[in-house]
């Protein structure tokens, strides 16, 4: 397929490189010029400017946040440049009333609008083996499916509501936070009896808990290792505060998300902002007095 | 080996049978008579008395909690019953303030102490799957393995003294109550955003959470099916609090578990008693209106 | 003085008839033209464009919310409209960083403002004992001081910064909402002992606790009675989830705060929306299943 | 009248002089006899056992936890001492559970027991100014007021049961604790915005909050002067967790006194043990790196 890709990030450079491998014809586009060069040393061509790339068949884009959709959207003017019948995936983690909002700005301008948050760090992204949750029309996810299986194992659709699958992704973001901080906990509470962490993961993470979050985050804290920060503090954060707002749009209490929240909050504030989230069970340590 | 077995509840019942399955001579001991009939069916000796059983190598108790076991092992006299060299092994789940006083006074009888609490729910019990945590001292460890074995897939020894094995044990517990929290505030923020608990549990469970602990509670949640309890809330709450009791005796604070605390308070004050522990997913569903 | 005041609700009608009763000469506006009617009846002058109050010494507005106060400032070009040397006192609570905006924006225009967010129900408005935190200009706030003690009973003035008026404003109301939930709690404890809820608040509200916050609501949750709601659930909220934000901007975690706005979210999601934020203690009660 | 007292720590000792002064008759004990001797230098018999002092009208105890009650009561046996027709005021903060075994216990005995915690500092006790909930025999209270009215300045029964009383007291100290936690996250919020601790303070405190206990916790927070310790942290974790117990008895949720119970863990794990429970503001404050 013609792809035009937006957001080099350490996500957005793996994912592209799977596109290009599996022979899609892909133009990029970044903000920093640097990373177009090592995407251009695989394949593919670069854009000089961000609303070169949607004469393609399908946008993908893959930015941090909400206000970075933002600009290249709305700002530097990729979707008034967009052909109708173009398609958008965005694969970005944004909020849910800012998916909405896309939603609808995308349908005025006769473009399909995928939300396509993914599951996976950047090592999982580079071997494609994303987990990637789908949410929009049926035929322009169908039309998109070449490109999704270049990038991820498996896709996951959620209903035609483009924001459903936003509250999937910080859903289960959230889910995580919960695990690391469980973790945390727990290993205070048998440190202070006399149990090394290792010895207690081990036994947890090879019996009830034997999933590839519980052993990845395990063997971090385990190791007491928070850095480098495969998700940084802030961005954990984030995730945690779009699921708290995602949440409140309904009414839904969150009480767990807004312990997280502190967590969160207090460990940026005492210094672990370029740590690892894992580094929430060094700070369940540190308040134990361990 | 000659095995002395008290406590024939849903998860003693299964133990002592695989026990008996395995060749061992085991001779049982229940409050209730009927439990006994059963094991007797299968091949066990019935005692009159507690302190009949044990005449044995090893004496294995399975009751339900601190109280149980003092009854058993002090005011109906089975301590003081024992001959010096036997082999306790406790597979309940007890205080670490407890545990620690019935090493104490196991000593001062020479009887050997092994706190050996089991992960693990009654259909795990019958297939001899458990996860067994042992702690005490390890010749007297290595005399009880063929008894381990027959009821358990691994041994995981976390040293002598034997609170240690009981920290791991709640500690872990703990860890399952903030998964079915995580999943029942995840379920409810979801489904609120119109996805059906089925839908999301399906891609989480099968991903980032594909492990026992989560495949099996999120089967139950997405199911609303709460009934029969396999492990009802009031002895969910009475794990959560030996969690955090003996956190607090090294001043260790958990907020994940106070939530859990409080929550469960609220689930049984309101009528979920009666619920397995999975029903917190209810309580989430219920304060947001769903 | 001549001043335009805009906004008539509860709070805006009372503090502009206190306004009147000093001798000012007082210019309304209103969205809806019925509270504009009342004032008239008490010797206000009604404008009929929200532009139109601007040309007085001081221009006080009492709104709703950020959104409400945008629109009437900005989208209908009150701001715009304004003369340099014109004092606006905005009595209204809003978010720190929209203050922030605001005063950048009035800085602009040569407008002085004046953050003067109040602490008081309507009945105290209306008695003209308002405290008034007020932060700006120190000369403007000198010159607005004739209006301010019509209205207040007092001004606390907070420095230049106008989001330090919103910040203890927001702070002093998450210090409300945490004398009801601890009340609510205390209540729920003591009555599950026996001890009646008015019975237990006459103690404490006449001994340790002997304020006016305490005894007001004290009063309501002994009479069990959350309407009609002075200031409703989701106005309480609101003003939550301002300090959460507030202390968000700078990192400060408020574990209290956050239990609030999840018992918030709850009680508006069951059906308590529209009652006094009082009826957390109902919630209290009701997780007890009292 | 003829009174008994045992247990002269701050409190007591300001409270024995107390009744001493008031014309009362006083054989005291105290496990060390410095105490003794202050308060024979006063006017005091000192006993040599605390058996000695049942010999009265009245005994009157003042003692730290559970323990020390159960220990002088029942294993020095001064209930076994005390002649039928006694009254025992107990004038100590004890758990819910042991209130109602005392009650029993006196009952079989024919001793009359009131429960009699107090509200009130060292200062406030020995200016006589105790606010001293009762709750017991009506007769035995009303023999017992000429000594009350020494030592308090009102008497708020609530009913026959004893651990009513407690009950009160407990929910009362977690109110407090409630107000120095909600007063502490409020200063971290307004301090980040640039607002002084004393500042805020001052206007809180003297307006909504305008109440002994947010006076006198306030001034010790703006102050940041934490020590010496009116109430050490670890007497308020006592409180907080008898509140917790005494309201698990019920299954009454309590989400503040959990934030408490976790936030009294780390002041004290993090080298705050011999601070003032008001420390909970300094907790907040370095929480948010303030």
């Amino acid at each position: 397929m013609e792809i035009g890709f937006i957001g080099l990030g350490h996500m957005g450079k793996a994912i592209a490189a799977n596109l290009i491998r599996a022979g899609h014809s892909v133009r990029v586009w970044n903000r920093s010029p640097e990373a177009m060069s090592e995407l251009v040393a695989k394949g593919a061509r670069a854009a000089a400017k961000p609303t070169e790339v949607v004469s393609a068949d399908l946008l993908m884009t893959m930015l941090a946040h909400d206000q970075a959709v933002r600009d290249v959207m709305f700002d530097r003017g990729v979707l008034a440049a967009a052909q109708p019948g173009l398609i958008h995936l965005n694969l970005a983690t944004v909020s849910v009333a800012f998916a909405a909002e896309l939603a609808t700005a995308h349908q005025e301008r006769g473009v399909s609008y995928i939300a396509a948050p993914v599951f996976g760090r950047p090592e999982v992204a580079a071997e494609g083996k994303l987990n990637i949750v789908v949410a929009g029309d049926a035929a322009a996810i169908a039309k998109a499916q070449p490109a999704l299986a270049a990038i991820g194992q498996k896709t996951w659709p959620v209903g035609e509501r483009p924001e459903r699958a936003n509250a999937v992704k910080v859903a289960g973001n959230f889910m995580l936070a919960s695990a690391i901080e469980a973790m945390g906990e727990a290993v205070a509470l048998t440190r202070a009896h006399g149990v090394a962490a290792a010895q207690f993961l081990d036994i947890l993470t090879n019996t009830l808990f034997a999933a590839p979050a519980y052993k990845g985050y395990g063997a971090m804290i385990a190791a007491e290792k928070y850095q480098p920060a495969g998700f940084p503090m802030p961005l954990a954060l984030k995730d945690i505060r779009l699921a708290l707002s995602a949440a409140e749009a309904h009414n839904v209490p969150m009480p767990f998300a807004s312990v997280l929240r502190d967590n969160l909050l207090e460990a940026i504030a005492t210094g672990g902002g370029d740590q690892d989230w894992s580094g929430l069970a060094q700070l369940a340590a540190r308040r134990a007095g361990l």
